[in-house]
């Protein structure tokens, strides 16, 4: 059987591929497991310091794999406790990127759509081919797509997000990028590589200040103001004690490159 | 007396107009009562699937009734008894549109101000003239847009809500657009034709599965994540359980198009 | 000793300046106490309806004071207590911001970087030369710009505000505005005359309205939807029971300028 999520480390960069192109990346019970397996080794990898999601072939990916869905009706049943289980195994799964230490950045190349446009707007960045579309429209088979709406309505405007969930339309890369669905638009051919450098740049910073934002920013985005700076206070100040930091904070004021005990 | 209210079916699309166009239909006590009416009566028609909410004459709407208003302060207590009623009950109506099953379009063909702005505001999608505007502009004879703000910052940016209700400023339906208040800009002509389209398009789908899903959409909006994951992940689960979804996969599955008993 | 805050009124404008250009008007300790003091003068100056924050030099303010920083790693405790003390202090000033009566309008007329950007988001409004530059990149010296991103995640999206903290990338004011951290952009010869055509707008409106008016902006932002109404009804009953108010809406109804008690 062939790997279901390949992974790619080029230096501290890990590269993850959704390889099961010729079915469009479905999200089978399958490939759940095998992005759950491939986050849960990053996360304690102190080596990897951004992760990129890519994926091969045509589409992104088109979300769940409806026919293995369609299976379990023969349950006695008729699958509702198979469908509870996928929906929280995939909810759980999706929750561990914004969990993760490093950044993620989804590497949109096709189409993606319900699920794997929910799988797009939980990554912490992404970057799109402006031939890339998005779309939530499970609502044209009669599934409305509640769960990827969690993930959507957290990264663009409120009636935007309702407009794609009602009608099933898609949206161009173009329109993704000013929705704040996604970061940056790439042509097809450079898409690969812009995705590498964004990551580089964001390996090359001090992997420990990194992380600490990284939590820190998905921890005070729901609180109130001063429990957001009570919380963020706490991190800054932490983040001050670091070696590393007080040597980043005097090579700058020295105008000079500085010596992480890292690199 | 005219009816301030009316409505037209056409097949699950039900359109109303607020019919006091020669007075720029304010929200007076009565137009406010008779947009509850309207909006009880959808509530409990199960063959209505989509609403259009429209307007006669030039204006959208102008807010409330300030004639009215003003007539309240002969009472003993110089009105106060009477403003709180009167905005408990509009505020009772505005929240009828996200609890209403069925989505709701705001067809806006001219300008819309103040607790107009918040009728837009309070519908799921809003469609507009070129020619619309948009205003909170109570700021500008002394009485700050407070009610009009809760719906408007849950729909637009906080900054430019914010500068809309201080400056008392108007914007255009391109800038509604790019803000967010609007879902999309049509020519004068093309308006009614539009808003039925698009009324349509959200019509053709499963009913049941829009319904679910417009009452998750505004339920799981203010949640946490993994809360909101909870919420929709019950509602995915139901809607699965339709017959009439394990026949629109089924559909899809074999390239046909669904036969649901409804239609 | 200079004054780090200078304050000019026009009317009932205040406009204050960061006044350390040479240095490019870092948030010492020093700086932090001379704005939190000039807001709380503000904060009890009735004729005071308006405020603009505006910096003298090349700079807005390029965030908290390195030099000063690093010197309190000689403390015994390596510089933790001066750290949690000066992010609480600074923290506290922010927040001084929201809580004044009047709007605030930041005017930035240069870079405005890290706990400077802070200040920039943590206004109601502002306004931007076109020339004038945003940025987060604390993390480029190894320190996470964690406060700086609570006032920042607060006034743009979710994503677009990862991206600036993880890249340190800086922004142009046209994408601060498309982003919603700048209300408007000007030509830099142009700029004060407009951030003081804002704040006389907002200043020419009546006092009382626009104080109830920021403080239930506020307030309201974070609350449910009933709650929200709940709190938004109570302020606009009491804006109408003020005596400027009555004159505010008759003078219109009259078709004639109000004639209010405070003008």
């Amino acid at each position: 059987m062939q790997d279901l999520v390949l992974r790619d480390d080029t230096g501290h960069v890990a590269r993850l591929r959704l390889n099961n192109g010729a079915r469009f990346n479905p999200l089978s019970l399958e490939m759940i497991d095998a992005l759950a397996d491939a986050f849960r080794l990053i996360a304690s990898d102190d080596r990897i310091r951004a992760v990129i999601l890519a994926a091969e072939g045509k589409a992104f990916s088109v979300g769940h794999d409806l026919r293995q869905m369609q299976r379990a009706r023969a349950d006695d049943d008729a699958g509702r406790r198979a469908y509870e289980a996928l929906f929280a195994r995939c909810a759980g799964m999706m929750q561990m990127i914004p969990d993760l230490p490093q950044p993620v950045i989804a590497e949109v190349q096709g189409v993606a759509t319900a699920a794997g446009c929910q799988l797009v707007a939980s990554c912490d960045l992404a970057i799109a081919a402006d031939t890339a579309r998005f779309g939530v429209n499970g609502v044209d088979i009669g599934l409305f797509c509640a769960t990827p709406m969690v993930a959507l309505t957290r990264a663009v405007p409120p009636r935007a997000a309702f407009e794609m969930l009602v009608t099933g339309d898609f949206i161009d890369a173009t329109r993704a990028r000013d929705l704040g669905l996604v970061n940056r638009v790439a042509a097809p051919a450079d898409l690969p590589a812009q995705a590498m450098h964004l990551a580089q740049q964001i390996a090359a910073k001090l992997p420990a200040a990194v992380r600490m934002g990284k939590r820190a920013f998905h921890d005070q985005l729901r609180l109130g103001l001063s429990e957001a700076y009570h919380h963020a206070g706490g991190t800054i100040c932490e983040n001050l004690m670091l070696p590393d930091t007080d040597e980043g904070i005097a090579a700058f004021l020295e105008k000079r490159r500085p010596r992480w005990a890292g690199d």
